[in-house]
């Protein structure tokens, strides 16, 4: 923007080259946009990219959280010992959230697409953003609060007499803090895509 | 952007005044810049608004959850019953995050100022737009572990038998709810000053 808008400010300065300046300063202009295109494209191929990886780390988050389930191998005349994710609210959430970021990743794919066949269309970037911020928002707050209650469930805490229970549920702990550093990831990715999203509008 | 670069590329077709155009292209930009300066200035005044919204919900979280400190009446042998902040790490957490915050806030405010008596400085707002991006991040992770954990202490768990302690510390527990949901107003805030400064950028 800079380039071309200077360009235009400075032709009264000289005007002893009047039937020219209109020219060199439509070619500096193409010139420009066209370096500027390139850079561009670059960015939109580089955000493509990061949504696949922060697709499959949420897809990683949701199956691995959504489908542990750990029966323990004793049971009394009236309880089951079973630890599944839907006996805590905060890891519903968690499953919840990174499900429907893993289906704003799918459906943002085409419009990122779009960003890199044409690099300039500023609009759809603008929307993406706007978007990716809540998404920034949602997966980091469904990963700390899985990650409380994870922290939680290895430790347990005295003052309130909650008792670790990864004694008892192994394979379950180890299971939800991999899919807790899985939301982190996809977090930390979203964080990325928007700050890239803002370095590439503030250029356009 | 748009206005500035279109008249410089429409010169070579107009020749007819060639001396005159100059003028009409600076007199132009120079009037779109005004306008756009306008609205510009407006934004810039509620971004600074929106700061110092946002410090005061972030420092009510920080001072509630800081200062909360319930003792029991009644107390055995060994044990004095009492409950703070830094019993659990998701609290010490959550009160770090937004003391973080507070100060952050309390920094950006003289840049935010910057924006309003300079709206073009697009560098401090692009500045300013990416650590919003990550206090996004940080206030929403402390608000959502913090509920989490306080979902709990209210509600309690029986497949975990971690039991609600809120009928005992009644208003400790009430504090913090409170605490809570300055947190998510202050992380919301956040959430629509970057959305806000994305606008902005974008129409730069």
């Amino acid at each position: 923007m800079a380039d071309s808008s200077s360009t235009a400010i400075n032709i009264p300065e000289s005007k002893s080259t009047k039937s020219k300046v209109g020219h060199v300063a439509y070619a500096a202009t193409t010139k420009a946009m066209a370096r500027k295109g390139g850079w561009k494209r670059g960015v939109a191929i580089f955000d493509f990219i990061l949504r696949i990886c922060a697709l499959v780390a949420a897809l990683a988050a949701t199956t691995t959280m959504g489908t542990t389930d750990q029966t323990l191998p004793f049971f009394t005349q009236f309880f089951q010992f079973q630890a599944s994710y839907d006996d805590l609210p905060a890891f519903t959430f968690f499953v919840v959230a990174n499900a429907i970021a893993s289906g704003y990743l799918v459906l943002s794919l085409p419009f990122s697409i779009v960003g890199i066949v044409r690099p300039h269309a500023a609009g759809i970037k603008l929307m993406l953003l706007i978007f990716d911020i809540l998404l920034v928002a949602f997966t980091s707050a469904a990963a700390a609060a899985a990650a409380a209650i994870v922290y939680l469930a290895h430790n347990g805490n005295s003052k309130t007499n909650w008792f670790a229970i990864c004694q008892q549920f192994n394979d379950f702990c180890q299971r939800i803090s991999g899919a807790v550093v899985a939301s982190f990831i996809a977090a930390f990715i979203f964080i990325f895509l928007v700050m890239l999203s803002a370095v590439a509008l503030r250029k356009h």
